[in-house]
C-alpha cells in the first residue's frame, strides 16, 4: 500500500464529487494493509482504500443537480455500500444485504484520497453534524444497527461483548435509547475505560471476571435482554448465549476468523433465543436514526476518537490501532 | 361520597391483604364525586372508590402464600384491572381489553381505605420504588403505554397534546426512551410548566400558538413521528392528525365526552396514519418497562406530584384538581 | 376527454418505453371523466390518463440498459407512483407516502395510449403472469396492502366492507393468506356475488342485514380481528369500528367524500383498536408479495374482471362502471 | 416402564379432572422408555408419563367451577407446561420459557392413564375439534409455533428440514398460511411421502439430492425466506443456514444431541440471518392460531396419524416409532 498521485475521479451524471475532509480508519483497512487471505482474494489492485469519510461537495453530475436536493459546498457523508436496488433484499428494506453490493475502498476507489465520486443516492447532508463526526458515521451506524435491531430497548438490560470503537458506539446508543442497564466486557483496560466513558454502568475483564456470573448477578439471576456481540471470538459467542435471558436476543456483528462450536439444544433452542447477524447499516432506517441521535446531542461519539493523523502518516494510524491502545482513529485530509 | 367505617376486606385463598400507605386521586374519582352520567350508570354503591395505591402486605391467602413469591411486610402496588384470563384478548397479550374486566374502586371495593384485598396475580413488589411513587404507577403506566406503543421511540419526534398528569408522565417517558424532540401543548400554563419540568423541549399554548404550524416548523415541515393525544378533546384530535407526519402514529388516551368530525380521506388515509386507542396498561409488559425505568432512575415522576392530603381531606384533594393548578394529587393514608 | 394523436413519449436515459397491451380502468379515471372538483383542481391538461397497465418493452434508455436487468421484448407492468427517493418516508420503507409523488395518468402522461415511458426503477417483469393480469396489479396491490398490513392473517377472522374490485381482491388475498373466516358486505348483489366467487364465506346486504350483529354472531360475540374498509362511506366507518373485536384492526382504503362523526371513546379508545390509512402499494414489499401470490396460483384475480373493451370504446367502459354491474374493466390496446 | 394401578389423581380447587380418551406418543416418551441420560437425570419415578392428550371433564374443583367457563362433560385438551405466571418471561408473553416450568408426564403425572388432573388455566375446550385431533395439539402447536414465528408467511418460500410428525405438521401449516413454495427434506421415504401428503411442493432426499442446490434452483438462486429446522442434526443446521436467503430466517425446533460447528461470519453475519429457538407453544397465541386453523378445516393433521394402539400395547406403539415407518402414533384409551 502506498500514497500515490491518481487522477481526480470522474463525476458521472448521477454522481457527486466530494472533497474529503476527514476519513476514518477501520479494521477492514488493517486487513488490507496486512494483505491477509480475505484481502488478497477480494481486492483487485490498484484501488484507493478507505470507506469512512465526510467532506464537501465540489461537483454535481447533471441528473444529481437536477434533483435539487444537494448543492456545491454542502458538507456530506455517504453510505459506502452501493447496491443494485432491484433484488428482493433491495426491494424489501434489506438493501444492506444486496448480493450485488459494491463497497467503496474495497471493490471500487475509496476515501483515503483528496476526492471521491459517489452516487447521489448514497450521499447524506450533515446539516450541522461536525465533519469529523460525519467521517465516522459508517461505524457509528454499525453500532446503531447492532444496538437497536429487535426494538424496544427502553428499560432493557444489555451486554456489549468487545469494546472496540463499534462496541463503544453501541454502549452510547443503548444509553441514548433508554436501556436501564448497560454492561460491557473487554480484555483491554483502555477499551473498558472508553466503554465506561460512553456510559456503561459496569465493565468486566474476561481474564479475571466470570462474565456470565456477573451478568446474572446484576440481572436478578435471569440474564440480559440483549447481547451485542462485537468481539467476533468463539468465546464471546458462548458467553453471549449464556448471558442472554430466556427469550432474549443476541445481535452479532463481530466477524470471527474461525468456527464456533454451538450447543444449540441447551443454548439456543431451550432458551428460545433469537440470533441476528448484523451487516452494514439498514438503508436508510439506520441513517435516519443516527442523524437524529447525533443532531439532538443525545449521542456523542467523540470520546471514542483517540487519535488523528494527516493522510501521509497512515502507517502511524495503522500502528496505533494494532497497538491496541486506541479507540477510533481519524485521518485529517483537508478542511 | 363519604368517609365511613367498613369491615376489613376478606382475604381469599389467592388474595393478598394490603395496608394502604398512599393512594392517587384520578380524574375517574372526580367523575364519581360529581356522580355524572357515566358514574351513575356504572357504579353500584356502596363501593369504596380509589384505584391507584401502594402499601404493605399484612396477610396472604393460603394459595397466595404457597406460591412463595410474596411475604408479609412486602411493599407492593397492584394492577387494578382484574381480568378473566380466558378470553381471546386475555390469551393473546391484550388482557387490558378483557371484556369481563372488573376495576377496583369502580366495580369492586378500592383503595381509599385502610386495607384493600387484591388477587395475588395483580400484585407487584416495589423492590426499592418509594411507596408514594408506587401509589401512582397506574397513571404512570398509562403514560408508558401511550408513549411506547408502536415502538422505536429512539431518535423520534413526538408531540404530547394535553399536559395533565398522564401527559406529563408521557413526556418524561419519551425523554427516557430517547426521543430526540418532545413537544407539549396545553391551555393551562401550570401544566405547560410541569411538562417542561418533565423534559419537553418546547411547549405550546393552543390559545395563542398555531400548534400544527409550530410542530411543522420544528420538524423540517413534515410533522412528528408520534402524537400522544391526552386532551380527549375533538380539537386535539384534529391537531393530532394534522401534526403527525405522513406514515406517523397517533396514540389516543384522552377520552372525549363527545364525537369528533374526522376527514378520513385527507387526514388519515392519504397520510397513511396509524391510530391506536390506549386503554389501561398492558398486562404486564407495561409494568415491566415501568418498573425498570423507575428503578434505574431514568424516569422520575415526582415533579408531577404537586399536592398531598390525608384521607379525611379528600374534598380538598378533589378541589385542587378541579381548580386546574394541580399535577398529581396523592392521599397519605398510612406509612 | 378525447382520443387524440400524440407523439410517442420520450425515453430518457433511465427510462423504459413500453408498448401498452392492456390497461385497467379505475374509479380515479371516472373522477377525471366527470371532471369533478378533485380532478379539476389536480390535473393540468392536456394529460394522457390511465395508471394501470402492462405491456412489452420496446426501448431502453442508456443507463436503464446498462443495469442489465431488463431487455427489449420483456413483458412488464409498473408502479405508477414516481417518488423522490430522498425524503424520510422514502428512506424508511414508506415511499408510498412520499410528499413529492408524481402519479402517471394524473400528474404526468399515463397508460391509455399505445406507448408509455416509465422510470426503470418502477418497472417490474411479469415473468409468467399474464399481461391482462399484469394490467391490474395496481389495484390488486391496493387489495394486498389493505389485507396484509398488520400481519398475522393466518387463522384470523376478517370483514371486507365494500366489494368493488379492490374489495373483491382483498377477499381473495385474505383467503390465500389463511384467514379462517372472511365476511363481505355490499349493497350491490352483483358485487356480493363477485366477493363470494373470490372466497368470502358469507356476504351481507347492509340494506337488509344488521352487519354488525351478523359479524358478532359468526365470531362468538367478539367481532373480527381485521376489517378492510373499502366502502369509503361514513356508515361503513361506523360499522367497521363496531364490527372489529377489542384489540382489533381497521385498515381503511375507501376514500370518503365527506367527514365521519366518530365516537372515539366508545369505538376506538376503550376498544383498543388500531386504525391504518391505506395509500397505494408499499414500494416494493407489496409488489413482492403480490407477484408471489399470482405466480404460485394461490390468488387468481380473473373472476373479478367482468368487461373488456378496445381503447376507442372507453366511453362504454366508463358506462358499465357507472352502471354498477361491473367488476374490473380492462381496455385491450394491443397484444 | 410398566402399566400399573394408581389412584385417581386429586382434583384441587383450581383443577379439572379429565377422563383421557386419546393420547399421543412423542419422541420424549421414547427417551424415557429407553431411560437415556436426559431421562435418568430429569425424571423422579414413579411418574405417569405422556403429555399429549384429549378427553372429557369429569370433575371440577370449586374455584375452577366458579369461573363458569368449563363444565362436566366438556371435551378438552390442555397445554402440558405448567408455569409460574410471575417471572419476566411469564409476564411478557414468553410463558413457554418460564424457568419454573413443570411438564406433565415428565415432572408430574401425565396422560398415559385413565385420568389426569390439570390446572384450569391450562385446559382448552375442543368445541368441535375431534378428540383424536385434540390429543395431538401439543405437537401440532410445536409445528404452528415453528412455521409462524417471524410472521408474514403469505407468499413466502419455506424449507422444512426433517419430516417427522412435527415437520409434517409445519408443512401443512405453512400451506394453510399461504406460503407460495414449501420444500421438505428427509432421508426416510415414508416421511417424505407424508410431507407430500401434507402439501409440500417438492421433497428431497439428502442422501441423493444436493438440498441446498435444489433450494437455490427453485428460488431464483437466492434461497428460501424461512427454514424450519426439525431434524436436530448438525448437518441439518448447516443446510439450514446455507439454504436461507440473505435476510432470511431459521426457526430451530429439532433438538440435537451434540454440538454444531458454525461459521458465523459466512453463514449468519454476512447473510444477515435471524435464528430463533423454538420451545413449546406460545401461551396462548399459538393455541388460538391452532384452534382456528383446525376448526375452519384449513389444516387437517390426520394424514400424519399412521398408527393407533390401545394403552396396553404401548410397547408396540414405541416399536413402530423406533422402526421409522410411522408418522404420529396415538393411544386410544377411552371414548
Amino acid at each position: 500500500m502506498e500514497l500515490v498521485e491518481r487522477p481526480t475521479p470522474v463525476c458521472g451524471s448521477r454522481d457527486v464529487l466530494i472533497r474529503v475532509h476527514h476519513a476514518g480508519v477501520c479494521g477492514t483497512d488493517l486487513h488490507i494493509w496486512e494483505w491477509d487471505s480475505w484481502a488478497s482474494n477480494r481486492l483487485r489492485p490498484p484501488v484507493t482504500i478507505g470507506h469512512e469519510f465526510a467532506g464537501e461537495i465540489v461537483e454535481l453530475g447533471n441528473e444529481a443537480r437536477a434533483e435539487g436536493l444537494l448543492a456545491i459546498g454542502d458538507l456530506v457523508t455517504a453510505e459506502g455500500h452501493i447496491i443494485c436496488g432491484h433484488c428482493v433484499p433491495c426491494r424489501t428494506g434489506h438493501g444492506h444485504l444486496c448480493v450485488r453490493t459494491s463497497i467503496i475502498g474495497v471493490d471500487r476507489d475509496g476515501a483515503f484520497a483528496d476526492y471521491i465520486s459517489m452516487p447521489v443516492s448514497n450521499v447524506m447532508k450533515l446539516d450541522g453534524i461536525p465533519t469529523d463526526v460525519g467521517a465516522i458515521m459508517d461505524p457509528i451506524g454499525n453500532g446503531v444497527h447492532t444496538a437497536l435491531e429487535g426494538g424496544d430497548i427502553t428499560g432493557c438490560t444489555a451486554l456489549v461483548l468487545g469494546c472496540g470503537p463499534i462496541g463503544c458506539f453501541a454502549v452510547g446508543v443503548l444509553r441514548a435509547a433508554g436501556a436501564s442497564l448497560v454492561l460491557a466486557s473487554d480484555f483491554n483496560p483502555f477499551r473498558r475505560d472508553l466503554a465506561t466513558k460512553m456510559g456503561a454502568h459496569y465493565s468486566f475483564d474476561p481474564a479475571k471476571d466470570d462474565v456470565v456470573a456477573r451478568v446474572k448477578e446484576l440481572t436478578g439471576g435471569i440474564g440480559v435482554d440483549l447481547v451485542c456481540e462485537m468481539s467476533g471470538h468463539p468465546d464471546g459467542h458462548v458467553q453471549a448465549f449464556r448471558a442472554a435471558r430466556p427469550g432474549g436476543r443476541v445481535n452479532m456483528l463481530g466477524t470471527p476468523s474461525r468456527t464456533t462450536e454451538v450447543d444449540f439444544a441447551r443454548d439456543i433452542i431451550f432458551k428460545g433465543l433469537t440470533l441476528y447477524g448484523v451487516t452494514g447499516r439498514k438503508m436508510y432506517t439506520t441513517w435516519i436514526q443516527m442523524t437524529r441521535l447525533l443532531r439532538s446531542g443525545q449521542f456523542d461519539p467523540r470520546p471514542v476518537v483517540t487519535h488523528r493523523f494527516p493522510l501521509d502518516r497512515i502507517a502511524d494510524a495503522i500502528g496505533v490501532i494494532k497497538g491496541g491502545s486506541a479507540g477510533k482513529v481519524i485521518l485529517d485530509i483537508a478542511s
